[in-house]
């Protein structure tokens, strides 16, 4: 409806979030969350936070948090930028770092968000098709270019590339920001982080989301040179300096302190992981290699939109995507073993 | 330092946030924060809080905390936007909402991050200065521009004003969208929501970081006309779908349930507030008229900066700003009597 400052409102389209069941009995494997909870430790701060501190603002470079990464890491605070989940920490990225006029280079395949925030920030860009197997084929990075983003391992494919190819990116593009996206990296990858002394445009960014069970917290971080990282805070103060509040801090802190804890739900979704695709190829799927805690998947004849639609009425739910090159596949979320069971058995009732 | 992708990065000024003394024994009257802890069920509760729900990403919409506003407010959830302090919130709204290429308008003597956001949004806009006892004049908005926002009361004058003159603004700006920005308006004003079904280019924004004692917990909102509120819902879904976590969405929505404790802390700081302008008044002080949790205050004959720095060596912290016509005020947040009464007697050694 046209109203009198209709003109001065911005233009967008309504993005709708993925389907979320409210039931409570389902399998719920298509949002890429860890079966296994956080670590006790995140418990044992929210029991005894002193909420009367609240009443302050918190520290308002997260302090505390920054600590904990640069020890749990081994780098120094200063390379260190934090932010309510790495959706919050990227799109900060595409403000600070993608501000020319040339476009930015990202795969055909690959997370969502990426166009989305090139069309909201007016950042130019060029998608660049994967090749027959779902790979990045690093030669098609060596254009001119403001810029390059790129998911290891990549998603939704789930394939992860190892450091070699990594830094023939970054030494194709020594004269842009190249960030490398690792919300998946703790399933099997190797961080870039290694890389980080010797290339001051590279940026790493990673969640708590996945891989230390916290997606209901909201944390990202991006590890950058020091003068990348300077340039994140300062167009991040100029939103809002008191973004995360002290009870994350706080709890966040605590998770990285538990390593041991970290290593075994990991551990524990890397071996589902690798028995799902040993089923899945055995009742007749063509798998995806896979470093991730999910996987991509397509039946050698049943269609993935008929297999979605007879999970759902299973109240199992997994990921169907409408997007060309992938829409006879379907993304399947690592679960505990036994959802993973559940699982293969309705597959074997539906094929 | 010049690097070959220097030309890619935004160009800003680094935002330097306010002092915050790290020293554990002082009395900190310089952020506006509460002097009461927020009500005993936020503690609750965290307390009691399912941490291994955590693993799952909160409910994108904070259906919880809008559901605990719609009935606080008597307004419908689809008139409710929120976010991660109203700094978020407002950021949120100049990008929605002031989209023209006329200028915005605002006070000369305002909140100070309305001019930051609007160079980092590349907003055009003009300041209207106060009149010399720092009021706004109504009749200096009835240009034409692409939005206005004033805070109501302001800051940091204190000074409110009432709703005939809110409406006397809306009435002539029926074209642009006016934003009242609420932070202060529980202590002792009086809030535009009445008027939002008679106004649908109205926005009100307030937060949780001063009545309610929260500004640790960063939670601020936007009350408007559903058809506003789905385009700031658009934008920030466009950024991050999942920006509020699970547990603030919940303390925050328990903060809401108990509003004899809101009632009772607001009075309190009103009483205290209205003491310390009598005290200050007596100890030489010129006082604007406050309907805040704090006084803008300049003395007679002793200059700001002195009384400042005076009280800084006696670890009372407070604010001063080098700015125009108020480099010889001092901004003092409204504590406890108790702290308040230190500040007298700190004040009465001074002068």
């Amino acid at each position: 409806m046209n109203k009198p400052w209709s003109d001065k409102l911005r233009k967008i389209e309504p993005y709708i979030p993925g389907e979320q069941s409210k039931k409570s009995n389902v399998i719920k494997l298509n949002a890429n969350e860890n079966p296994y909870p956080p670590s006790p430790e995140v418990k044992k701060v929210l029991s005894n936070f002193d909420t009367d501190n609240l009443r302050k603002y918190p520290a308002s470079d997260a302090s505390d948090l920054k600590a904990a990464l640069a020890k749990c890491y081994n780098i120094n605070e200063n390379q260190i930028f934090v932010g309510n989940g790495s959706d919050d920490v990227l799109a900060l990225c595409f403000q600070s770092f993608f501000c020319s006029d040339k476009p930015i280079l990202f795969p055909d395949l690959t997370y969502s968000f990426y166009p989305v925030w090139c069309s909201l920030f007016r950042t130019p860009y060029k998608t660049i098709p994967l090749d027959e197997n779902f790979r990045i084929n690093p030669d098609d990075y060596k254009k001119e270019n403001g810029g390059v983003i790129l998911p290891n391992p990549n998603a939704p494919t789930g394939i992860y590339e190892n450091l070699s190819f990594i830094e023939n990116i970054l030494n194709n593009n020594k004269d842009s920001i190249v960030i490398i996206d690792e919300a998946y990296i703790d399933f099997g990858g190797q961080s870039a982080i290694s890389l980080l002394d010797k290339y001051e445009n590279l940026v790493i960014v990673q969640t708590m989301s996945k891989s230390r069970s916290l997606a209901g917290l909201r944390v990202g971080y991006a590890f950058a040179s020091a003068e990348l990282i300077e340039t994140l805070d300062a167009v991040k103060n100029s939103y809002n300096s008191y973004t995360m509040d002290s009870v994350t801090i706080a709890a966040a802190s605590a998770s990285l302190s538990d390593h041991q804890y970290f290593l075994d739900t990991c551990n524990k979704v890397i071996n589902t992981r690798n028995r799902t695709i040993n089923v899945l190829n055995e009742l007749g799927f063509h798998v995806l290699p896979s470093e991730t805690n999910f996987v991509l998947a397509s039946h050698k004849s049943i269609s993935a939109i008929h297999i979605f639609e007879k999970l759902k009425q299973e109240n199992i739910f997994i990921r169907y995507f409408k997007i060309p090159r992938i829409e006879n596949y379907l993304r399947i979320t690592i679960g505990t073993d036994e959802e993973m069971d559940t699982l293969f058995s309705s597959l074997k009732k539906i094929l």
